[in-house]
Order: C-alpha cells, then structure tokens, then sequence
C-alpha cells in the first residue's frame, strides 16, 4: 500500500494507495504511514521527501469512515476507541517532525483527513486542478489530528472558519491566494516541479538546515499541543453520537 | 435601538441603529449589544446570526465622544471611569464568544470601535463600498477592547501597523485583499449573500460546530487577554489628557 | 559609516553605507547602528526614522563573513565568539524597540542579516527592482539574530521555509504579495515615499502611539526570545564546521 | 439554597447549602452560584467576598452526581449534555473574574468539585480539621471545570498528579504546606479570622487592587483556556461511558 | 550614591545608598543604578555581584514619591510621565538580564519598589531581622515594574496576592518558606555567606553558565513582557488620581 | 542492562544497572531506555511502571562521558554529533510521554543526566539516604535534555539556579522540602512504598487516568519545547571546547 523510492540517497519519494480512487485512509494505511515516517527520520543522509496519494487520481478523501477496524471497535469501551482515534494526530505528528524538507504532492481531491496530513508536511504543491474540501462537520465530525492550528498558522483564523465551519470548497487557485498551498503546476509538470524543489534542499548542509526547520516548526507550532490534546475526545463524542442514530 | 428578526429557528439577524448616520456606539448602545449577546448565547437552536448597524448608512463610525454619559464622567475617579471603559472590551468578548456562526454585515464606514466590534465575529461580509478606518490615534487615543490582538491575527503585525498607527484608509478591495474582510458584495446582493452563508451554518449538526469554533477561537486568541487586558488604562490616560486640554 | 540627518525635529533619517556596493555588516558597523538606535530612543521628540543602507547601489548584503574581528575571533574560546555573534541580536532587538515609526528603505539587494534587520523596524518600503534573499543555509548557517520568529510572523511558516530553507529569491513583487515588504515604488519616488509616511507619523499624538506600537510588538512578537535566544549557538556551532573546514 | 448577608457595604458573605451534610453541587445550585458571582460583580463598592459550604459540616462533596436534571439528561444527545456539563465551569470563571478579593471559607470536606470551585476563589481559609480529596478518577471521570491548571499554578504538577492521578486525601496541615490553602485556624475562629483578612481589604483604593488582581490572575491562568477549554469532552466521554455500564 | 567595589576580577559588590535610613530609589538613583548594571554586562570576566542597599539599615523602602522629580512632573503631560515610570521597569529588567550571578543582600527592611528590585536578581539573601512589605495598594499604587510575574515565578498566585493585595509583612522565616527568600543568616554572617555563594560561582566556567542562566530565565519570564508591559499605565493612573487629590 | 519484570498485567519494574556503582548513561543504555518506554506505551493494560537505577548502589551518576562511542565521536561533524546529543532529550520524553503514572525509585547519587530523567517522571521516591546534585556546569557543560523547564516546574526559577549554576548538593530531606522529590523512606521500605502507589494506580480506571495525566503534562510542559528545543546545540558547542582543550 505504501511505495518508497529512492531518487538518489538525499530524496525519497513515499506514495500511498488504496487501490482506490478514493485513497482513503484506513487505520492500516496510516499506521504504515506512521512506521515510514519513523524509519525514514533515522536516515541522517536524506534531504527531501515527497508524499503522494493516487497519484493518478485524488490525493485523499480523508478518513475512512467504513473501515472494518473502526467497525469492530463499536463494541469496544471509549478507553479503546480513544487509542485508535488518536493514531491520525500520530501520524501526522510523524510527518510533521522529520527533519529533512517535506513535500506533499496534490492531486485531484485533498479532502478532510488527507488534508490533515497534508498540512503537517513543510509544503505543498498541488496540480492546478486539485480541490480542497473539510467535510468533517457536515458528517457530524470536528477535524481533529491537531490540524486546526496547523491551518489557523497558515491561513489565520477567518479563513479556517471559512474552510471548516463553512465546508468552503477550494480550487488551487484559491487556495494558493489563501497560502493553504505553495505552488500550483498543470499535472503534467507536477512531480518534475516537486523534484525540483527537493534538489534545491539536497544541496543545503545539513546542520543548519534541521536546526532551521526545528526553529520555524517550534515557533508556527509552539501551542499547538496544548491547544488540540484533547480534539480526539471531541472526535469520540461525535462518533459515539453518530453510532447511536447512523450507522 | 436594537432589532433582532428570526428568519428561521437557527438563524437571526441584529441591527443597532442609533438613529443618525454616523452609528455611533453610545454606552447604552454597547449595554444592549451585550444584553443581546448575552441572551442569543443561550439559544441553543441557534446557529448563525448576523449583526449590522445603519444598513442604509453606514456600520458605525465607533464610539461615541460626545455621548452624554462620558461627559458626565469627568467629575468621577479614576475606578469608576474605568469600569465604564471596559463596556466596549465586554461587547467585544460577548460577541467573540458565541457558539454559533457570526457574521458582521459591513456598509458604508466602519470606524474605530465599529471595526473593534467587526473583528470580534467570526466572517466579515462588506459591500463594496465600504470603506475601514482607525482613527483612533489621530484623535489622541488608543485603539483598545482587545482589539490590537484580534487585527493582528487576520492582519499581522505590520499591516495591523499601517491601519492603526498611521490611520490608513482602506477600501475594501484592499480590506479583503489583506483578509481583513472576507467577502465584498455589490451592496443590493449585501444581505442575500449573508443569509446564504447563514443557511450553509444552520446544515451544519451543533456539537462539532461549537467544539470547532471554540478550538479555532482558543487557537488564535490565546494570547489576547494577557496582553490586552489593560488596554482600558492606555485609553483611561489618554483619555484624562484630553479632558485636562481639549474638552 | 553611519549618517543621521533629521529632516525636523520629529522626524530623521538614518544611513549606513560601507563604502562598498555589497553594503556588509561588520562587527564595528552592527555596534555603531545599536549605539544609534540607543541614542535615538531617548530623544521623545521623534515621530519617525527611517533606515537606509547604500541608496546608490543595496541595502546590505547582510553579515560580512570576512570581517577582521571575526577572522581574530578563530583562535578564541567559544564564550568569546559566542559574545560576538549576539551583537546582530542586540542590533535587531535595539531597532524593534524604539517608540515610534521606523521605515526601513530597500533599494537594490537585501540580504540574509540585511533582512534580518529589515524585519525588526515597523515597516519595509523598497524599489520595485528590488531583491531579498536568505543564502545562509546554502552557506552553512542558520539564520540567527531572532529573525525566524520575526519572519514567521509577517509571513508565516511555509512562506519561510521557502525564504530561508530553500533560499527562494524574492522581487518586490512576491515580497510585496507575501507580505515581506509593505510597499514599492519606482526608486526614483521612494525616499519621498517613506517620508510621507514618516510626515503622517509625525502628525500623531506620542502617548497613544507609543503606547499602541508597544501592544502590537508584544502581540506578534511574545513567544520569540524564548524560541531564538539559543540562535546564535546554532550559528556558533555552524562556524566552528566551517572554521574547521573551509577557512 | 444561597444567602447572602453584608456585613458592611464593602463586605459579603455568600454561602450555599443543600441541606443536607455531602452539600453537593447539583446544576441548580452552580446556577444560583452563577447569578450571585454576576450579581456581586456589579457592585462596585465591595471590597471582599466570602464563600461558604454548610458551615456545620463540610463546604462541599462536590457535583451531585444523583442530580435528578443529570438523569433527565440520559436521554438528550452529547451537544445537549455537554451544555450542561459547562456550567461548572462557567461557575468557576464567574468566581475566579471577580473584582474584589474572594476567601473560599472551608470546614469539613471539600471534595471534587468542591475544590474545583475553591481554588477558583483567590485564597482559601480552611478549619484545622478540613479535608481535600479529589475522587474524580476513582469514580471514573476526570476532574474538570478548568481545574487542572488551577490546581498546577498552586501546587505544581506533582502534587496535582498525586492529588488527582492517585486521589491522596490530604488534612489541613498538608493541604497548607503544599500552597493548597493559605491559612487554617480552629474551626471556632474560622469566620472570624476570614473576615479580619475581609477588613483588611476593605480599606483598600479600588483602583489599584482592581488592576493588581487582573494582573496577577492573568499571569497565572493565561494557557488555561487553552489547555483547558475541551476538560468537559472528556467528562462527557467518561459520562457516556458509565452511562451505559453502571446507571 | 552607588558604589562598586572588586574583590577579585570576577566578584564585584554594588551598593546603593541615600544617605538616609529609609535609602529610598529616587530617579537619579535608578538611572545609576541602569547605569551601573548596563558597564558590568559588558565585563566579561564577571562571575558574580552583590547588591545591597544601606547595610547599616535597610535594603530599601522602595521608590521615593517625594523626589523632586518627581514633584516637577505634575505639571508634565502624561507622554512625559511615563517615561519617567518606566524608569523603573528598566532598572529591574537590566538587572535581570546580567549574565553573570547576581544576589540581592538584604538586611532590614525591603519595601515596594525594592522588593521589586531584588527579584529582578537570580537569588536573596536576607537578615534573620529582615521585613518584607509592599505597601503598593494601601498608598494608592499598584506594584509596577514588571514585578507581578517575577513574584508569581516565586511564590505562586495566592501567596502573591497576600504580598500585594492584602500587604502582609513578612519575616525571614516566612519569606523563606515561601521561596521570596533563598537563605537568611545571622546579620554578622551575612556578606561572608553571599560571598561564599559568589566565590562558588566564581569557579564555573562562562559559557554553560551564561547559557544555563539565559535558559532558566526565559522559562520562567517567558510571558512577563506581554504580561506587564503596560503596568505603568496603571501606575500612571492611580499616579494621577493622588495628584488630584492628595499633594 | 535493563531489566523488565511484571508484578501484575497492570504493574512493572523497569531497572537499568551498567554493572557499576556509578551507573552511568550510555549511549547504548539510553537507547534501550526508550525503546522500552515505547514498547510499554504500546501496553494499554498497564497502570504504573517504577523505574530503578542500581538499586543497591546509585540511580545514576549520570551521562557517561566516558562512553566510548562518545570518543568514536570526536572526528565526527557537528551534524553527527548533534543526533547523538539530542538522544538524552529523546529518552526523557519518551518516558515523560507515557500514559501511566511514573514513579522513578531513586537510592544513593542520583546525579547530572539521571536526575535529568528522573525528572521526566511523575513522581520520584528517594531512600532517606539519597543525594541529587547537578555537576554539569562545573565539568563545563550545560544541563540539557529539556530539562531547565521540568526542574523550573518543580522547584521554582530559584531552587533552579540553586541547583543547576551553584551545583549545591541536596540530601532527601532538602529535596522533598524543595518539592523536587515527593516521597521518603528508609531504604528498606523504599521498593514496597513505590509498589504501594502503584497498586493504588492500577485500581484507576484507564481513560479518566489518561486523559487527565495528559492534561497536567500539557499545563506544566506547554513552554519546555519552543524553549529548550536548541539546548543540545549549547551542550554541542561546550563540548567542542572540551575536545579541544581537556580530553
């Protein structure tokens, strides 16, 4: 489900894929996430990793609300429940504190959980045809993962109302204007322009490029922690409410 | 001075309206717009309300200098003046701290303590029109009600700059091009466009709305209250210097 | 090197100049400009200053990695070094915290610890052929002197890990789109430009002004010496490499 | 159930009483306890407030987890319920915002909730043979209501965690030498001793106390909105929890 | 009035005196004492520095209200004022920021705005016969200076507001169980003891230490500046208010 | 080296022992260290771990200068060495990261980089006769691995000085009074009054448990990471001094 490439020593290139269009998130999916994060960071060789989903069709739709493992913990007690909603802020986490350049390359849908992700990497560059979507709240959920200050830090708090209150649909085009994005390519030059930007890292030294991004990362993120801990135990409570009446 | 309309059972709409174009917030008014918030807060079928001011005119030109409970003001001490001026930061917060969606409908001038209270609602909608100023420093005061921490957030710091310590003008064009104002309609599709908004908030189920407006609010507020809870003194000193030469 | 001329008694203008076209910033330069900023903030008759470096040809190609005092410094203990290379932290910290509006002017190049110093007054006002740039990581350093946070700050974090990991070169354009800089003009216009603003400054009342610059810096500015005090041992321990490897 | 007597117009006591010894806090009670703090709030010219349990036995066993509107709830869905489990918090930030000095009295138990409401008060006056147990956990909940960083600015975070984590019963002499309460006295001279620290205040200038307990409250409780603002989720959860295993 | 004296090239001694019992801060002595503080930082041979006040009396009794200066500045604006009231906030903050150990010796009384002072220092040490006061609230001021989170760093929230809201005079004893004090000694053997802890830092080398002490302090003052940048508003409210009617 | 026994599915002992009296932390050992905290947080039975040193001799004396990857060490970059320097830091949050209770055994020397660790935990029981010192300056390093802001949330910026600049030695008595340790007992009674806690621990229900530890965690911790997030780069540039002058 998860492809790893080597372009040269200093740039890999992780892609995940369901096998479907939708390229949902399954607790598997993202705990191979989890475990590539973790064995890429000991590599004190690499510069640049990119992060693709379907590279052919959508990014990511998010979380995936029919996974059978979340099925099977409806009968589990909200202690169990907890460990498993909190495995998303995990992973997210993982990407989010590597200590090369990270990259997440967009195409098509990026939508919910898979945009969660998506904002943990340092940037993101998208196809021009790509859409943006949070539809957690419409679905009864909120948008944990610790996402909501990632996106208060990137697009401030007016337009993280828009995105997540709202349910606001994106192109690329605005989502570049809102600086949810870095660059946008026609699909063709996409990967060839996320390269790009990876060669550019390979050739920085690595001292005081990991002490840079640590600097940034700490100063965009520094109540982050406090702030979203507990968005999983919101999470909990509007799943609980949403096994009574739906499923 | 104060109307509030139901359109539905989920969303209503607030105007104040003190009769003269200028709108100007008055102590009586800023008790009401209080009352008001107060009271709509425990709506909890609420789900989006709107707030606008002279809707033929303009949204306010802020607070009220010549207001006659002010003026009777300045034989009182010192505690007494400044419990008065903490009623605009406590409209602000009343405002800030609704659960439900909260939209400010902008035409014509928003001014000084108008724009305070414009920035303490989640979306700001504004004709085109409009236009947004802060002349509070030009006039011998300081732009308090914790507003210099809310404009920092959607506007940063140098920009926050440019609009409070050098009183510039803005249309909005540049209003929404600095994210200050999130929408601009032609004035005759104003409101319509407001309600739609509105009607997307009320689709929306309650509990992870409210859990997400609060996590966005903390995220981006956190810091406010410590560093602007003494705003009120700033404006209390101001203030005595004009008595003592201008009035 | 450094030249003051006050065009009133409110309002004055400040110009280092190497004598060079790159504009460096040397030991003795960095301690003449905090000596300036020092002298200049007991003078409360000030509205406004600008900053300007070499207007003929660039503001400063930042720090001058060939000054004779740094070569000395390499048979010395790192506690002595470490002194040193806090002077470009004191040097942005002396120009953060004057009381009233400073405008740094930027024509031609503006570079590494030359933005750094940009960064630390109110506003930046350039020529549009203007360029910025952060090559300190390509060279093998970190960017110190506190001016993560500061850029953190206007342009938020993915938008600087563009500028100073992957050292992307800005025009006045994209800083201007950014939010790096606050306004260009024409070169010709731009000195008459910035005292404009300068001229508008001077027309404000001090107490609230003062009092209101203060709340801003505060507010975009409260987490940064408790993230980036440690900057300069990052950069000591980057220069001990390079000492040994490449001088 | 709330009395409420002036002993001078500078000086107030407050008590609440079941009427039975556990004095447990059911939602009619924290609602009651809300409208006085509101009420006490606009009265400018007290000085000092006490707060106490049933005198005769213990200040109080905390939330009344019998509360016959708690059952009632069973039944409503989590957005209703977690409106109802705010209003302990709501009742200690009432408590806490208060203008004028406020001395939680205590004799006998202070249990759960019961220290959650006084250590939102600014000191603690307890009778020699008090008690301080927080069995929120042992019962299958978190304690909540904003009180883990209360109790954190007071008494650090080891003996919060022995306090709450583990539940050590603690007696006055304990309760005193780990900053808990402030004072304790025979129980004969407890109110006496309370009000001679309310005559003190009393004749203390409005202005500055007003401004110094701002000052002070705000330096201690900044990050707890933050850090606190999701506790009641986590109650609910645990709730919804024992609902389905033990009602 | 303030004099230094070596006893080695890396212990210094400072003393302060008026030449009156009472050893009261005027303006002029806290412009020495900036002074002062401002020529040892740059002494990088500095390990360790005592500051005492009138060792035959007291420590001090805190800012003097009948300076002259002060008396000249009622007719002064209040933009003048506060300039004059920062003057204290600078001399506690130059004082904190030394690099080096400084301890505050303390004999008699040390009252207000010389309490202030010495935990601007790193440790105290007191007289067994040593009075601690602030008497702020009771003459009409608050405690400025930025001395408010300093106290709660050392003595948490409520025993704060016993110090300054209640004014409770404490003993050594009680000073050193609250942590305001670090040790206390006999008043023969008090320099011989601060000399001691001075000679012990005397052998550590400068650059842990000078890191170590640099960190120590940013975690503790970490929201300080945001916190209390504005006291002397307060300050210069209250200041005002007694003008009016008591001089 | 390390030692995993369980007394019940809910209760472990983890020991390390070099085989020394001195117990010292190697590289290696620090790396067993947090592979087991990361396998035990995998464990959702388990309610409490003890963590013991050599238990008939010292807890630990601390970071093996010594070690002999450590020498291995010194032809390497600054990059290399900053990944081994930054393990310390690694290990103790993994500990402090655990979701339950804590509890460090501490007998003999608990020393430098072991009182690091033992810091990380909840609570720390000592025997009687235990010695905790801090010697890190004085062998010209500084104390890193976060912990200056976990010792700041014990003990106070005061006790901190005390104890990491001057290095003063404190027996079980001085540290329970300080709040550093939480606990005493003969040594005999040590293993059995830890194990006490732990039954008391594992009789908590998991999800209240958790959520509030992390809660504590996360009020006490907020600030440690943006503020010591670069300490291993201040240990790096101490110990390049040390390379060149003393080794």
């Amino acid at each position: 489900m998860i492809n790893i490439s080597f372009q040269s020593k200093r740039v890999a290139n992780v892609s995940f894929d369901s096998g479907k269009d939708s390229n949902l998130l399954s607790f598997a999916q993202m705990r191979s996430l989890i475990k590539v994060a973790n064995d890429l960071k000991s590599n004190n060789e690499l510069s640049a990793v990119t992060l693709t989903g379907n590279i052919k069709k959508n990014f990511s739709f998010g979380f995936d609300l029919r996974d059978k493992e979340l099925k099977k913990l409806n009968n589990s007690n909200q202690s169990v429940k907890r460990d498993y909603f909190l495995i998303g802020k995990e992973m997210c986490d993982a990407w989010e504190s590597l200590p090369f350049l990270t990259i997440c390359v967009i195409n098509g849908w990026c939508v919910g959980g898979g945009l969660a992700l998506a904002v943990s990497l340092d940037l993101r560059v998208a196809s021009s045809s790509s859409k943006f979507y949070v539809p957690e709240i419409e679905r009864g959920f909120n948008m944990s993962w610790g996402s909501i200050p990632r996106l208060n830090a990137l697009v401030g708090p007016a337009k993280t109302k828009r995105l997540v209150l709202l349910a606001e649909q994106l192109n690329s085009f605005t989502a570049h204007s809102w600086g949810l994005i870095d660059y946008y390519f026609d699909s063709n030059a996409l990967m060839e322009s996320a390269m790009e930007l990876c060669n550019k890292a390979s050739k920085m030294p690595r001292l005081p490029f990991v002490l840079t991004k640590e600097s940034i990362n700490n100063h965009s993120n520094i109540l982050n922690k406090i702030g979203s801990y507990a968005d999983q135990d919101g999470f909990a409570l509007a799943y609980s409410e949403l096994e009574n009446n739906l499923y």
